[in-house]
């Protein structure tokens, strides 16, 4: 029951029930904010129902961060697995991929880890302040071409098109590119200026669970990295799939990691970004700065693998299974599952 | 196994695991839009990311409503079941209680259901769009004192207090006062504009499954009403906890409900909060006209049946579970589930 293809990694067809023992979520790291001073408004709350007065001043929760969590009955890990997500996107990276299939959330469950995935601060079910009263600035909106030709690495600058037609993509792309509108469904607003809000959010996360293993996305690099330095008695192993940041070596030291494993996984096309070219340099920086303290990392650069084609979105690339499987195996080899 | 006390519905301690086939999430309803004619804006994206310039102008998917499903090895209905939220809330309202109670979600699955918790259009992993290019108007964010003293009904008119120990709340109030916070981190901003695009996804939603049974607290009351009158065919009951709206009968016929049960679900304290006491006539009114139709539609004041104190938040109650168990016995009375 359970099996993993030890080829492929996937989840194989006809699986057994997934023998869960609870399903459910809280949220951690917000505090309560006063507002004063707004001018009241009237409004309608719903079709046919009664007009009245609403008074925007007064309490509210902010700097929350959501964690759903799926346990399983006998998991062979144990320390949960915490999916972080990556910028303008939510939790919903780790379910179901955009052409269908399953997800990391249901790869690592099947694997036999407790499954634990956020929305970080201001996204999702973490919900979000007013702005300019709380956040100091508005969001930015992700863009098809901004997500098509640069950040996710799905075909070179010009590519996009309305038309999906007309759309070019990189030769031998891994992502499901037929399935953009449902990518595009993930995406959410996001902010220039919460990182401390976040970070405290994820900090008070790992602070709640006796251990834990962080696998990151992207933005959520930054946060993962920080919060094994915050925490090294909690975080078990750091797992980042493409961060965006890192911390700054002149500014942490990376002692305090020995006996964290880290490993940063690294897809296709990463030179022809300059988003990438320019973020990259910094990771590295972090990297090389824990092989020097002697922790245990590991940076993988999958087309070196003879794994070609992946974008940026990992969890939902076509050969996503096959990604987990890596990461897996990573894990195995350092004895964080059974 | 999974097995529920017939006398409070609640699930014993103990239980066995749940037999999980599959767990997964969708978006439907959405479309793309293009943005034109707004400024650059530059960023960094994470804590020593690199500085780029951010076009604003573009495509993305408005309109999308997010889904996540839970789907058991055996269900023991051959209808899923559909939770939908009222406004300013989104699916985290079925999940766990604010006291850390399992909560609707949980409890239709032990009870046999494949359980499906949607984000509305607007909030949680459903995104929002821009304002005011997409959506004409600013959102409303939901204060303690409104939710507390109007909504909710936790207390009367002046009751609310930032100070936890100078609060007041209605004579046995069934509320988890004491866990006030943790419902606040719950609250999402809501507009009061969008309700056309939220009934089209919900009702693309409908479209998707073959059959379900649709349970809505508050706000979207008025959108499963309404989704039963759209697809009579595929809606094999509406339970409306507390509607806070409902279809114009003069605008909406009934006869095509006919086959469909219905059931409205009321707490206490109404007749003390001027928002209750403007909504709820029209929703009276709509239960009248399917009466008057011959639809199967029973109301039930849980007040009248001896069970007082409980609030809007019949979901969120101490005595949750009982409420979810007299749902459940009203289905069972109408064979939706063995």
């Amino acid at each position: 029951m359970n099996s993993i293809d030890s080829s492929t990694g996937a989840a194989s067809s006809g699986d057994a029930p997934l023998q869960v023992r609870d399903i459910g979520s809280f949220h951690v790291g917000g505090h309560m904010v006063s507002l004063t001073g707004m001018p009241l408004r009237q409004r309608v709350s719903t079709a046919q129902g009664a007009v009245h007065p609403i008074d925007p001043n007064g309490e509210m929760v902010i700097g929350q961060m959501y964690v759903q969590y799926v346990k399983l009955a006998q998991p062979r890990s144990r320390h949960p697995l915490l999916l972080w997500h990556g910028g303008g996107m939510s939790g919903v990276n780790w379910e179901t991929t955009p052409d269908g299939r399953p997800g990391w959330q249901m790869f690592f469950l099947r694997a036999g880890f407790d499954v634990f995935v956020s929305d970080a601060v201001e996204r999702g079910r973490a919900s979000w302040a007013p702005y300019p009263e709380i956040y100091p600035e508005a969001p930015y909106f992700r863009t098809a071409r901004e997500a098509w030709e640069e950040t996710f690495r799905f075909g070179p600058s010009g590519s996009w098109h309305i038309d999906p037609a007309l759309r070019r993509h990189h030769a031998a792309q891994r992502f499901p590119v037929a399935q953009m509108e449902a990518f595009m469904n993930q995406f959410v607003p996001r902010w220039g200026c919460n990182d401390a809000l976040t970070q405290h959010a994820y900090d008070a996360l790992i602070g709640r669970l006796d251990s834990s293993i962080v696998l990151t996305h992207s933005q959520g690099g930054n946060f993962g990295l920080n919060a094994a330095l915050n925490a090294p008695d909690r975080v078990k192993a750091v797992i980042a799939l493409e961060p965006s940041g890192a911390p700054d070596p002149a500014l942490r030291d990376p002692a305090a990691l020995r006996g964290i494993p880290h490993l940063f996984v690294w897809g296709d096309f990463l030179t022809q970004h300059a988003f990438w070219v320019n973020s990259l340099p910094n990771v590295r920086r972090w990297y090389e700065s824990l092989i020097a303290a002697g922790v245990d990392a590991q940076w993988i650069d999958l087309p070196a693998r003879g794994i070609a084609g992946n974008s940026h979105a990992l969890m939902a690339d076509d050969n996503s299974d096959q990604i987990a499987a890596v990461v897996l195996d990573w894990m195995r080899e350092r004895k964080l599952i059974g």
